[in-house]
């Protein structure tokens, strides 16, 4: 079994080049993020990846969480890691400085949390949702519920969920039927069954802090009737110290594909009566203080997609140069009868697709993140609203795009592996049974789909959508006027990619207000086609600036000709897919519509 | 948990309107070939592949065969399923007459074949693999130790397996280490090891009859001194009973990804001094016997993928008509506030495109399976060389290109169930775990797809393909001749994709002869294409007849209107991908052929 080894080159290089970390220790409160802190910082992330979670992913996924007595005991070692997790301080990277974290900007923690998802997708899950828990209760709650809960929650000593999910309540929320009963003192009761919560239970801390969507009694009905609620494991007394066990329990956890360290909880509240909880700011506006925590979470399970292309390539390629088999279609020396398949073409196009999804997917991730650092951070109105609109278009790229090609890899090792792959003990069957469940959670690739063609494209006339292929337009001109023969090529499909997703954007923008049906029918194929093109872009940003350090003999000379390899790569054989996308959405809707549910 | 119903209406109409089951029935031995006798035919196989086939599929994937002191114990139901199966007649299905088999063509055992692999495709395999030692005794063994074995074989009384691969031998067969040392009896001793043996022990039948590849002392090296032997479990007496135990042994059954009830077993020749085995054929011609019966072995595989796109698609279905979620983009009367996931685009697309390629590949499968027919019993001499050389064409196409999508229709039916999709209760995801080897066994796709452009396409100088592609001109000129609006839509789509297959070959036939390794680079692209193109052409003449029928009055008009719906669909969603396979296959080599193994 290969270990996880980070690709420290590839994220710096892109973290400086291609997003530009200069701009970021720009920001207020980023004037200590320099390139040596960063680098810093990556070494010690690497070295704990590499030594600490990877070891532990293959124990997750044999042994996986189990539940006896409503307690959850997570697989040998895990809580041990944990605890080695917090103490070097891993949870607080990016919370807030003033409870106790490091206040480190979102690109930081994206490139480390990719780290993490690569080497134990299912250990990372934890600290993830007690990001998106700390999240909330710093942009909502009041200064004492602050107090009280975030220091432990940044420390690590206590972690958070998200309970948004009932059996009838999935992606449509407006159904959650969870009862608050407000009493006396200002807190409420709280009722209901929540599914699909991760790490609802665990054995990792003393205390769990659960983030609960419910119904205040006499709420209105759908989503504008919905608040948010604190309601921790442990009762917390003013002291800080843990009081009285809370009337929550967790009932099952779910029997699933992959991720199988990570405990999936059926969680009931109020068995015993009723869960004392605590609405977080105001009651009815829950929906809108979730969504927003949102955002980060679904950044952070697009980053699972990155994660795994990078994972499964390493791991296929530790086979693909030690398994010898078949004769050499390109003349070797010593005219060997049987290589190892890294030689053949076809095994290559397999290797050089993981990669050229990892580097594509990882630029764009980042770039999204810095996004939306400046957006939380500048203090020019302007340069923060367009940023913010721009994170609002990428986040459900980043996550949907990232998280399908990212299955997409996973089986793509598996193949390399020929029938060992279909092994479990190989390993390489666990990055795609993990993955699987990126593409569906946090809002399912047809949900951000829809979310883009919607509000982040139809309602705005494709404003943001068309500054930023501006921008692509901009980097196709930049590749055509050097002589590299390679940018040359790039430059034709970025092109030809760029002008299907302006042909697409047009058709959105003038379909969507009288059809918004018909938009949907392609609204996949939509953010297939921009994760495509501007995963093109990114790669293409990376590929000028390392031809000019080609050029003038500066960097990394290997790193920049295998970037340029690649970037040509991508242009090729994935930005060569756009013309498909645009032409499935323009043509597809009339088929999709005129099928009856009945005739299937 | 849904049952599978097989999809008797297509499979009907594809046979009789699309393959042409008439010219079937003009073959020599296939007189009593009628649309009554295979209506019949299949009626029995659907009803025994719902009833005793498919409630086993999830105990099978629960269970999983089970290995203790060299005794493989199948999950509880599959013994008697197996021999239900036996008394029915189905494993006899197309087995030699004069063996006691029934003798019915490929296409009829193909469509049967797929009703198996829907129901329960870790059961199939075990027939599927019987089926392929009895192709290789029919062809090559001698009378003798054919009426020795192929009657009990073909009852089903014993089963067979195929015995190829060695640790360092996979795809790559030159490699194969196993030994065959003469004995004075003109038997040899076997010693070695074999692994990912499906079948290769379990407790189904009395005697198990291995087809196993080895090298006879002092053979030639590589592939030209390979020989196939017959090795029985049991040794067989000549009066036909069961006699000593063989030296043959299963030293383990693989942890598989999926299809957990066929137990893949390590098989040990030879342990205690050396299995008995009988030479097939001559000496050293055991790769070249082993290929043709490979051929059927790879359409069963490439079955496997309509079955799972079948599969996934009925299941998939259940869960979006009863799952209410989410308002309507298209109003709807009384407009409800929440619906049955169907009604949304997005899902009716998810749900199209699993359709769209069940019936895609399965109209494929069987018009290969059609020519295979033909091949072998045509009394024509042109006619019978030009199916040959269809089949040899077409049948890496249907299995590569059909397990393809198979894997993924089936990701896409646990995407339709959201996150209940991940839970392994509901049963989706053992789809995508057992559809998965489809693309691998029996020759990966990127194996089936160098065979494709290299013996297939690139040293015949495209001939066979570029006829079959003339073919589909025709089929694109009768679509224009035809008024209406979808079969319009369909020609545009149909022509521009053999335009790209066109393009694709020929540039194959030009750059093959001389650089067989950038063909190598983009073999997949290419195979991708053909089937993509070919299966929109197979969708594109049932479209015709549905069309013609629906003018007439004639047929089953919901079926019609349906099939030109799935018809156009597939034009617009799926052939329109044709343009970046093209694209990748023509342009795609460079940056693969200059990539170095260790820039990864």
């Amino acid at each position: 079994m290969s270990e996880y080894v980070a690709p420290l080159k590839d994220m710096n290089f892109v973290l400086k080049h291609v997003v530009g970390l200069e701009q970021i220790g720009k920001l207020p409160g980023c004037e200590e993020v320099t390139d040596d802190l960063v680098e810093a910082i990556f070494g010690e992330a690497a070295k704990f990846a590499n030594e600490v979670l990877s070891p532990l992913n293959t124990v997750g996924d044999k042994q996986g969480a189990k539940l006896a007595n409503g307690v959850v005991t997570t697989p040998p070692g895990f809580k041990d890691a944990y605890w080695k997790f917090a103490d070097a301080g891993w949870t607080q990277i990016s919370s807030p400085p003033e409870f106790g974290g490091q206040g480190l900007p979102h690109v930081v923690a994206t490139a480390v949390g990719e780290m993490w998802g690569s080497a134990n997708m299912a250990f990372k899950l934890c600290p993830l949702l007690t990001g998106g828990a700390i999240e909330a209760l710093h942009q909502h709650a009041s200064k004492a519920m602050q107090a009280k809960y975030l220091p432990n929650m940044a420390s690590g000593k206590w972690t958070g969920t998200m309970n948004l999910t009932e059996p009838q309540a999935g992606s449509d929320l407006a159904l959650v039927r969870a009862k608050a009963v407000p009493q006396s003192d200002g807190s409420y009761k709280i009722t209901g069954q929540k599914i699909f919560i991760t790490y609802g239970e665990h054995d990792y801390t003393e205390n769990i802090i659960h983030m609960v969507l419910a119904r205040i009694e006499g709420a209105p009905e759908g989503v504008k009737g919905i608040s948010l609620f604190l309601v921790p494991k442990f009762l917390v007394n003013d002291d800080g110290s843990i009081g009285a066990r809370n009337d929550v329990q967790c009932a099952s956890i779910e029997h699933k594909m992959g991720i199988h360290a990570s405990p999936t909880c059926v969680m009931m509240y109020g068995e015993k009566g009723g869960a004392t909880g605590f609405v977080i700011g105001e009651p009815n506006r829950g929906l809108e203080y979730m969504f927003v925590m949102m955002n980060a979470a679904r950044l952070g399970v697009g980053l699972e997609g990155v994660s795994v292309c990078e994972r499964a390539l390493q791991h296929a390629l530790v086979w693909a140069r030690e398994r010898v088999q078949g004769r050499p279609l390109v003349p070797m020396p010593g005219n060997p009868k049987s290589v190892p398949i890294i030689h053949h073409p076809d095994v290559k196009r397999m290797l050089l697709t993981m990669k050229a999804y990892a580097e594509s997917t990882r630029a764009l991730a980042y770039y999204a993140s810095a996004a939306l650092d400046i957006a939380e951070r500048s203090t020019d109105e302007t340069h923060k609203r367009m940023n913010q609109a721009l994170v609002d278009l990428l986040i459900p790229v980043v996550k949907g795009w990232s998280t399908e090609v990212g299955i997409e890899a996973a089986s793509l090792g598996i193949q390399v592996h020929g029938g060992m792959g279909y092994i479990e003990e190989t390993g390489a069957a666990q990055y795609l049974r993990d993955a699987r469940i990126s593409a569906i959670y946090e809002g399912t690739t047809g949900i951000q789909a829809n979310d883009l063609v919607g509000r982040k494209v139809g309602r705005e006339g494709g404003q943001t959508a068309l500054a930023l292929l501006t921008d692509v337009d901009k980097t196709v001109a930049a590749l055509k006027a050097e002589g590299d023969v390679q940018l040359q090529a790039v430059a034709k499909q970025l092109a030809s990619g760029v002008a299907e997703a302006r042909r697409a954007t047009d058709w959105i923008v003038t379909v969507f207000p009288g059809n918004a049906a018909a938009v949907n029918a392609g609204c996949v194929h939509y953010l297939m086609l921009m994760g495509t093109v501007l995963g093109g872009w990114m790669m293409a940003r990376a590929a000028l600036v390392a031809a000019k350090q080609l050029k003038a003999g500066e960097g990394d000379s290997e790193y920049s000709r295998t970037k340029l390899i690649t970037t040509r790569f991508y242009a090729d054989h994935i930005l060569t897919k756009a013309n498909g996308f645009a032409e499935a959405l323009v043509a597809g809707a009339d088929s999709v519509l005129e099928m009856q549910e009945n005739a299937f």
